[in-house]
């Protein structure tokens, strides 16, 4: 048996006899001849037969010689071919997948993600997607993280009580892990500088096009940092990191990477306001947050922005306070095209000011125990940040609904499939 | 201020001034000198100081000169320091941390796991694990797979209704995702060949020393197989994959890593059982395994052993059969030094079978009705395999606890730290 060859090598095969296999993508019935365009993770390659050929989305392996043919894709088409099934389809796809573009709307997509997701404008999403995750992956290994993977099955609902999935756990009340926060922090003082990249759960009641019940989470943590603006600088990189590697991916789907500015602006919350003309405000909203960043775009041309120093109030209670301005904190978010993209900052590291912290907000200390017990044995100061890899891939595709870049989501009235 | 080195690269540094960051590894007060040993990612950097120093666990930075001492570790120490406080611990660890060994039981180990694991060699396991799980994905990566992140709470319990976890789904009843069986196997559909990294949940009732109620599983996928010996041969790269990549971190832990022989020495079931001297065994015990391994190390000089051709009621019901001897099933294990470490197997790809096999078990389809869908719309022939990353590096390491090896374990009493 001739051994399997790729769509994309046909053009180098000239004048070989070689076997292919894939999808049927569009099977086109001319009067004396019958064009299959066969699919598969390369690209596309043209077989010319004669008779009825079979319907799209059928499996087949094709033997035959290689011809340039310039009006192929590639350039190169295979003919004299013997054609042999490896599946058969019983229906239909929902929506034809070998038009350039796609009509289906989400919820189609969405109940027939398995078969959808072949068409090749979807599917690319999620080579972008997978790019930029390895981008975050080898940018931190880079710079000496290393990868964790932390339990998501947690005995207390430690960040926000309300958005919390439970879980029975061997006869037990248990939740979903929100955020892998409080491992993270605890294995920095392990192993100095660490990151994972898994799910999170939140029990989210909003039917909006930002929020999922599970999303990918890419989080980093790291040691003896001077302030935050260590690891805002550390998070440029890895951003810089992700785009690289996607870059090949979203050319594919003809979309240009954004610029990663050397520095990437930065205004404080309150210089935010000033400039939003609302110094009222306690929070930033999502208009707030587009403002900013046209802003941003106009006046140095960056898609990014980072705004720092949000006031104390509105970070969770590990966040460190600004040492000259106590009642803003050492936290920043970064805001990518209108949205908020990842949140971090620099964290407590001394157990009394933890103490202190759950103190000040009313909160008992108990449910946190054994992580407030890791600040007793020395942490250096440290921070960190996390960024939802499904919003970050929606941002560089410009696409308002998060579902659509993830694989099978969940929410609020979603669990299948 | 002089920015930070680290204690690896004190060597090349004498006769310089730097500054040094880490943990108090160990305090040697003696007559007219005081020696603090600095822990930090890369290793250990002595500093010879006078006065008291401070207990161990405090965390510090050192400016100093950077002289030649033999005697020091990797030959330099830092002379003339000035020591600034970053962090004071205000108890001791549970045990030494600078002793060469640890005598501390698992349980404290466990319980105190965010001091324990900062222990060289309790560290050292889990830099093994984060160098493998690279290695997975580079080779995978290489092999044009694509990485994938699915859902983590599920509709149904597929797989084995028993041992699953329960969620409260905005007020609906969901599991926790056993595997990514089912949507691995639609993604072959989209992207051919697939890979995921990913937690998975067992509510396993067993208190033993190689189940955990959440593990990372290795998983893969690929289509257009010929048949399971395929798969056979990609989780053979695969493997030795992820043996090059953690080669460094054993060396750290003087562990040398496992050979794997080109071709994986193989024995179909029936033949296993033969050679067992137990031919009326429907299925292998632990036992089984371990004189399987034994013999396929006496015999072939392999610590891996492939079993294949397991009998088709002991398998899933997705597995494909044995076309020739279809009792019996194209699935496998995988055995390293006794233990199965891998199970994997080509499955059912056409429509029809699906539902053939699970009216054979007497099984409803509908629970299944999403992921059957999948199967009308033309699905190549295609397998995949399975790997626990906790019991990888405890076969690596010679660990028999799979605990010891797991940052946070989760099991049927366990749920802190």
């Amino acid at each position: 048996m001739i051994s399997r060859v790729l769509a994309a090598d046909l053009p180098s095969r000239v004048g070989q006899h070689v076997s292919i296999a894939g999808w049927v993508h569009r099977r086109r019935v001319l009067k004396s001849v019958t064009f299959l365009v066969v699919r598969d993770r390369s690209g596309l390659a043209q077989v010319v037969t004669t008779g009825p050929g079979v319907p799209e989305e059928t499996v087949i392996s094709v033997s035959g010689l290689v011809v340039a043919n310039p009006q192929a894709p590639g350039g190169a088409e295979l003919t004299s071919p013997a054609v042999s099934l490896l599946s058969a389809p019983s229906a239909p796809p929902p929506f034809d997948l070998y038009r350039p573009g796609y009509s289906a709307t989400l919820p189609t997509i969405l109940d027939n993600a398995s078969v959808a997701l072949r068409h090749p404008l979807l599917r690319g999403q999620f080579e972008v997607t997978a790019a930029s995750a390895a981008g975050f992956r080898s940018t931190l290994d880079s710079l000496e993280f290393t990868e964790i993977h932390t339990p998501k099955i947690v005995g207390s609902a430690t960040e926000s009580g309300s958005s919390v999935f439970g879980v029975s756990y061997f006869g037990r009340r248990a939740f979903l892990a929100q955020s892998p926060q409080l491992f993270k922090q605890a294995l920095v003082g392990v192993f100095e500088r660490v990151y994972e990249v898994g799910p999170v759960f939140r029990a989210e009641p909003h039917d909006t096009g930002r929020h999922l019940a599970q999303y990918t989470s890419l989080d980093a943590e790291l040691g003896f940092i001077s302030s935050h603006v260590d690891v805002m600088a550390v998070l440029r990189t890895v951003v810089a990191g992700m785009i690289t590697s996607a870059t090949p991916a979203l050319a594919r789907l003809s979309v240009a990477p954004p610029t990663v500015p050397e520095e990437i602006p930065s205004l404080h919350f309150t210089a935010a306001l000033e400039l939003l003309g609302d110094s009222g405000a306690v929070d930033l909203s999502p208009a707030h947050e587009r403002a900013l960043s046209e802003w941003a775009l106009r006046e140095h041309g960056s898609e990014f922005l980072f705004v720092t120093g949000y006031p104390m109030a509105k970070r969770p209670f590990y966040t460190h306070p600004d040492p000259t301005r106590p009642g803003y904190s050492n936290g920043f978010d970064l805001l990518f095209r209108g949205v908020e993209l990842v949140t971090g900052g620099q964290r407590l590291h001394n157990h009394a000011d933890y103490l202190a912290a759950l103190a000040a907000r009313g909160e008992d200390p108990e449910p946190y125990a054994s992580y407030l017990d890791t600040f007793r044995y020395g942490m250096p100061p440290h921070g960190g940040f996390a960024m939802g890899l499904e919003r970050w891939t929606a941002g560089l595709l410009g696409v308002s609904n998060i579902r659509q870049v993830t694989l099978f989501p969940r929410d609020l009235h979603r669990l299948n499939p």
